[in-house]
């Protein structure tokens, strides 16, 4: 069990660490004064490694300083940060076909485009986020509007599916999580539907209890694909999915379902996943435990551990189960001994198996302010609640 | 220096790790009586851990096995092999638009294809080997038809380089061997004028001595890129560039330039990516000790490794100096000290950096028949070459 006493020191570590180290952080030392937006790619100190922008950093960081905004307390500086990677994006980040680009020039010429919609669906959050804060009806617009970008993409069939046509659960998880945002700030009720179709589709087609797993790609209707790519889990995706499940649950006063649902696929994936010699979560382990193709699917990165530090204390205020606030003290301790950096703020994001770093850069084209803040913002607050209710 | 007696050792270590394990592990576990070509994601032991067929994989064996009937002896079961591969590769590797794919299911249906044209480049090196066998003038024309869409493709301009326009070494590199090839096989003289501008474009734009490395990407005009991709060395491919070059100084008659090229890069990229605490080579390093954005890029690949082997061998036959011999029998050791496995046969692909393994398979769409029995021959003829100069 957690006593009131231990909740209460994990609402103020989670407070204290988003607000006095990891915004402080990532204002102080990404923020692009001369074309705006924010700059992910820091060395240790906080230098910049790479003045590429990332489009993702853009509308996760306005999501997250939106979301506190909102939350926390409506800080001009906090607002104004949001709005500048927001008006980055609307400046830079659209090619001629409509499509967001994923790189950018410091200044904001493309470099990079992917065929996945992700950065849409970041942009998405942003703008809702910041819209709430604001009331500005065009960020609501523009939210909604690069919501269906997003999941008109992913329903797209893909060409080069033909011969072996197989889906992805990265869109649907991160779909459920970006419909929640535009639900939570801009009482966009039709996501409710959107959000049951996914969690459905993850239930029906990638979630195999008989195979004790979460599959990340499946065929088009949820078999398994014996293949590298089809027996390949990633349990940082695993994770987050159960998680956003279980806050599903959470909003609809503890659905039954939803919270079995959730906390099986918890149980399976952290079974997988936790690294019983060196402690940690494994990147990518295979179905049948061979070989997997990704040659590091035994590193530690950062953000599956944000991932199983809310998705277990979540799952404990939902269950009250002793074995989650084990696993949350587990990797809560884990994470904030390996991947925190007490010198110089924030956390390192790539860890060898051992926990020793592998590089010790704060950010890059993927690692930004997003995936570290948002669990201390999640669990402080869901920490507090569980005080309430105590 | 290495005696007659060392040498004479690494000649018979280097022909019987070839011909009694490395090839016919391969022909024994990776061939398909069912639907030709060669099956290359096998496990530690050779069973199939994925029977999709890299189409790399096809031409890079035929143009093993039509090396090895060329210039050991003409067994009919290499060349029947080589045959089947190609075979494999005509009827099923070619898009509706004349490119090659990637990557295709057991039986030969499209799975994947990528924007590089490898795959040709590949092909065609087994359709030269296997026409200086059997004399075939389609395999021939196939050979140098492959090479012009691999030249031709090279020299396109990519539509995705507008804000900043970069090229890698890698086509490059790969294409001066092709071409090396197609000469040796074919009697294809104009390779030597393509070969020339080739290494005249490494010296020009990739090799910065005042930096001390090869660059793997650089702007057009050769200029750094400071950003992660123009920083990041790839020792594997500047290394095995180094012994192209110095391949073509032995064909040359020692040319002094480019022994002296060669032998200058290979200094350089050596002492950047050998690993003074563990041994072995680096995957990736940074053009200024930085953070690496691939966060892999300390592990060890089996391939750097065949690399360096034969380039160091080359390099001390071609000047004499004691480094070399030294870097040979270094690099010779922790290779098959760490890679080799005396239980089952061939290598392992994927070792941390502290040499022990990521995981044990045999091969995956990136290894297979190529590195390791191309290292044997190469080392086992010119050891026998320097026996005869002793």
């Amino acid at each position: 069990m957690i006593s009131q006493q231990e909740t209460g020191a994990f609402a103020e570590r989670y407070r204290n660490d988003l607000l006095d180290d990891t915004v402080p952080f990532w204002l102080k030392n990404g923020l692009d004064s001369v074309h705006g937006g924010v700059l992910s790619s820091l060395t240790r100190d906080g230098a910049v490694l790479d003045s590429d922008k990332s489009v993702w950093a853009q509308g996760r960081f306005a999501w997250l300083l939106g979301t506190l905004a909102r939350t926390v307390e409506a800080r001009s500086e906090w607002i104004d940060a949001a709005e500048s990677c927001l008006t980055f994006l609307d400046s830079h980040a659209f090619d001629r076909d409509g499509r967001m680009f994923f790189l950018l020039t410091q200044d904001g010429r493309p470099l990079r485009k992917r065929r996945y919609a992700f950065s849409e669906a970041f942009a998405s959050m942003g703008h809702a986020a910041f819209a709430s804060v604001t009331g500005s009806d065009r960020n609501a617009a523009e939210a909604i509007r690069l919501f269906r970008a997003f999941t008109d993409h992913v329903a797209e069939p893909k060409s080069n599916q033909t011969t072996r046509p197989t889906k992805g659960i990265g869109p649907v998880m991160i779909g459920i999580n970006v419909a929640q945002t535009l639900r939570e700030n801009l009482d966009f009720e039709e996501a409710t539907e959107q959000i049951d179709r996914w969690i459905a589709e993850i239930e029906a087609d990638f979630f195999h209890p008989s195979r004790n797993c979460l599959l990340e790609v499946v065929t088009v209707d949820g078999a398994v694909v014996d293949h590298f790519d089809g027996r390949t889990l990633n349990l940082g995706h695993a994770i987050e999915a159960a998680w956003f499940i279980l806050h599903e649950a959470r909003l609809r006063g503890r659905d039954t379902h939803l919270i079995e649902l959730g906390t099986r696929i918890l149980d399976c994936m952290w079974e997988r996943g936790w690294d019983q010699t060196h402690g940690g979560l494994l990147y990518f382990t295979d179905l049948e435990g061979g070989s997997v193709q990704e040659y590091w699917h035994d590193m530690k990165f950062w953000w599956p551990h944000n991932e199983a530090v809310i998705a277990t204390l979540l799952a404990y205020h939902l269950t009250g189960e002793v074995r989650f606030a084990k696993r949350h003290r587990l990797v809560h301790d884990w994470a904030h001994e390996n991947f925190a950096d007490p010198e110089f703020g924030e956390w390192f994001g790539y860890l060898h198996r051992d926990g020793s770093p592998s590089v010790k850069l704060k950010g890059n084209h993927w690692k930004g302010p997003f995936h570290v803040p948002r669990m201390q913002l999640y669990c402080w607050k869901l920490a507090e609640e569980m005080l309430g209710a105590m």
